[in-house]
């Protein structure tokens, strides 16, 4: 499995994926699952996906060279031509469509479910930044300013701590830390989800990427986010009031 | 759906069940999943229910009152008469399977999946406190002092803390909190587990029911702990650390 999360927020964007692939828990292996598309002064796009990664990677492949677009004149669409986020966010979606027709009936065939999820966020210079998901189905939704945060794969482990905390007025700084202490909570509790991670932090309006990390286990802050918290959740359960009730 | 989480723990055991049941998100009920069967001196038993409710209402019926058991000329074993912890299991995976056998293809053929887990604990004289979790199939696991809680439903958000925290020593007093920290995120992640919540408290040896509580929304302790652990978070995800990378 895979757990990826997206904040988008006033300030901007932040991402993180993990890099665990699995196919049976004796295969695994380490694939990136973010892509990020930058054109400085002109576009940013980052996407990161979910699911089947024979899926996930032909649409991939679809999306950034326009391997399998229908025959055309005009060179493909891809993320790094498309003119709105919205067309990028329709073309990530068509392309999924498109791997289905081709490969659905024959993954069925075998019992595979079809599966494929993606986070897309970026801004194209004069628009606005957005983050989009994208479906198995092609279909797609929106992060919103009441709901700032999108999650694929293994994501419920990881969503308490952004349900009580994540706001759209959230600091970049801060919704980096989240990002990490989502993801260290799904580590903990799902072996299909594994480090390294890759985060991405987008400034709006900047037209380029802020920073981007590939964080390991030796990570010197991710180590101090995942003690912290780990004591921090210890010393607040200690700190609790114990029951009022009579316990025999 | 439904969250249940059971601690079998040195001191004893800590259970707490939801109460919501949804057939869709336009009809949610309120039904206990928590039954305890109580013979002071003798046997205390206490069983918590997950997934489809006509099915876990029949297997219900079947171990409490031995309804739809095999014809015999002796009185069908129940939760009340098994002579082992052991035997109750076995006892609760059967009846999912004669459940499973009268009920199963005509669920099925209406495409609906036969979903029902179960977390039974209890001690009988003379024996050890055990705590089990019954699959659908039947078949059946057991908690361990490595790993001295199960959870059956929608376990994934109350899981980190329970990873991070939950130890066979635990007191049973933190237990309670542990359990009640773990369904307050269950709940406020996913509406399709609600209040009120059914806590039971079984001290090792002592064959009668240490405490039985329904806790409502308005219940001060646990208003108590759901604000004091909220707040904590909050504090706690304050005082970590701003990543120390360059961010554009």
């Amino acid at each position: 499995m895979t757990y990826c999360v997206g904040l988008a927020l006033e300030q901007g964007v932040v991402l993180l994926a993990d890099t665990r692939t699995n196919a049976g828990v004796d295969n695994i292996a380490t694939f990136s699952k973010l892509t990020v598309i930058e054109e400085p002064g002109e576009r940013v796009m980052a996407i990161m996906t979910a699911g089947n990664l024979a899926v996930t990677q032909a649409v991939m492949a679809r999306i950034t060279e326009g391997a399998g677009a229908p025959e055309s004149d005009e060179p493909p669409m891809t993320l790094a031509n498309a003119p709105t986020m919205f067309d990028a966010a329709r073309l990530v979606g068509d392309a999924v469509r498109d791997v289905f027709k081709h490969d659905g009936e024959a993954l069925q065939a075998q019992n595979y479910g079809f599966e494929a999820s993606f986070l897309l966020a970026g801004q194209i210079k004069g628009r606005r930044l957005r983050l989009f998901q994208i479906y198995s189905a092609g279909n797609f939704i929106e992060s919103t300013q009441d709901t700032p945060f999108l999650q694929i794969g293994e994501n419920k482990y990881g969503k308490p701590i952004l349900d009580r905390v994540a706001h759209y007025d959230t600091p970049l700084e801060d919704a980096v830390k989240l990002a990490l202490i989502s993801m260290d909570s799904t580590l903990r509790s799902n072996l299909s989800v594994g480090l390294p991670a890759d985060l991405l932090i987008y400034r709006r309006d900047a037209l380029a990427v802020a920073a981007r990390r590939r964080i390991n286990e030796d990570d010197a802050y991710f180590r101090v986010i995942r003690e912290g918290w780990s004591a921090a959740l210890r010393d607040a359960y200690r700190t609790m009031p114990k029951p009022p009730w009579p316990m025999g």
